[in-house]
């Protein structure tokens, strides 16, 4: 298919490397910012503008990969044409884009994309929404085309995933940082901690992180947790943090053995 | 070596493996229910016992692996022997055994051990502490046939790995453990999120994690925040752990700019 991508983030850079894999053909990247629309079409062989009037009306899908509070306003632009057009934000529900074109869709890769890391785009769960099963058959067809892991996901359960995904990756992220501080202070490595980053986020590959949940809250280890409050003692944020995490290890191990 | 590990949990399971692995000779098992000393020796060829009095004194190396609050009480009955004697644990400083024995030292894997999955040693940080320059050194002649990332590490550092762990272990599979029953009460499948999850932690093995934070809070979307607080609007303590880790995201992300 011919393929056009407004933004050239983290999220319109992977997924326009996935597309050309696949071979499609990227005509347009937009960016308001010349150079970094430049950059990314200079990757994938397409054309680079930086106003939208200028796009090839010579595309059928315009993939709108930018900060959600501006897909309304590129969807509401990029309605004259009436193309097959998706927005692949988590949180943003169709109808925000549907009300200018009957041919809408999501295209909503559930990953953390950087620019500096490759992802197997294969392995991404990408879950699609379309305006009506015609689209819905479309955007399908297309998500095959890149990924092995499709999901048809409604625009209310795509929020739940979206803030699910907030807790299974940047809150995860955030205390990674906190435990790498912790370290630096004391003059240790944070090449200690990831083997057990890593293995950590391996054993929910199979299970399920209740069962396979350690540590001193779920053993009810209080004379260890006041010890680690304590040397907490002089960051009052970090013993909430704790301590609520704590409290939320314990409820989840005690709601966990009443069930069985 | 001739090495008797006390304890049958998870951490004496993968270490007695591991020197089995490495040519050691695994002497006696011990646990008080002896059908778990059992399990554990006939694994690695070991007599099984739960008196500690029939422990052969035919040994190199004893290992406490057990509880925190049962090591002091076993290195006591242990110091008889006078033997090199070590704990595993990340929270009890040295001196808890040194007092009874003055052969003592510490070898506290960094790792989160269960029983149901195999780990690669080799890549376990196994951090080591002596009473002295020579026990010191057996047991870093004796760690370095296990691992290859072995690592000198006093009492009050220690402290700190172990408090660090517990932020990049334990209460990141709380989230996940989080995550998976917001999608679960949504007929969500885990699935989706299990990449999610991997590439997180894969992400911060060549990076920092302030580095790859994404997310609402990292990009001060109030807008989203707001609308995930919403979705968790029946469950104050799940809004409680939002705000304070969104919070937490957006005053690391602001130090660090502060930083550059």
């Amino acid at each position: 298919m011919r393929i056009s991508i407004i933004g050239s983030g983290n999220v319109a850079t992977h997924l326009a490397a996935a597309f050309k894999n696949a071979g499609h053909k990227i005509i347009d990247i937009y960016s308001p910012n010349y150079q970094n629309a430049a950059l990314l079409a200079y990757h994938v062989g397409a054309n680079a503008i930086n106003k939208l009037s200028e796009i090839d009306r010579q595309t059928d899908v315009f993939v709108i990969a930018v900060k959600d509070d501006a897909i309304e306003g590129i969807a509401q632009q990029l309605a004259f044409y009436q193309k097959l057009t998706v927005h692949t934000s988590g949180a943003t529900d169709l109808q925000s884009i549907l009300k200018y074109n009957s041919l809408s869709g999501v295209f909503y890769p559930l990953q953390t994309f950087s620019k500096i890391k490759e992802v197997d785009f294969w392995q991404v769960p990408l879950c699609i929404e379309g305006a009506d099963a015609a689209v819905t058959k479309q955007l399908e067809q297309l998500a095959q085309t890149i990924s092995n892991n499709v999901q048809q996901i409604n625009s209310d359960q795509r929020k739940i995933l979206h803030l699910a995904a907030v807790f299974a990756c940047n809150f995860p992220n955030n205390l990674y940082a906190i435990a790498q501080q912790l370290l630096a202070r004391h003059q240790l490595d944070f090449n200690l901690l990831r083997p057990l980053i890593l293995e950590t986020a391996q054993k929910v590959q199979e299970r399920f992180p209740l069962d396979v949940q350690t540590g001193p809250a779920i053993r009810n280890d209080g004379q260890t947790m006041a010890a680690h409050l304590n040397l907490l003692g002089d960051n009052p944020q970090l013993q909430q943090v704790y301590e609520l995490l704590s409290q939320s290890i314990i409820k989840m191990g005690i709601e966990a053995k009443a069930d069985k």
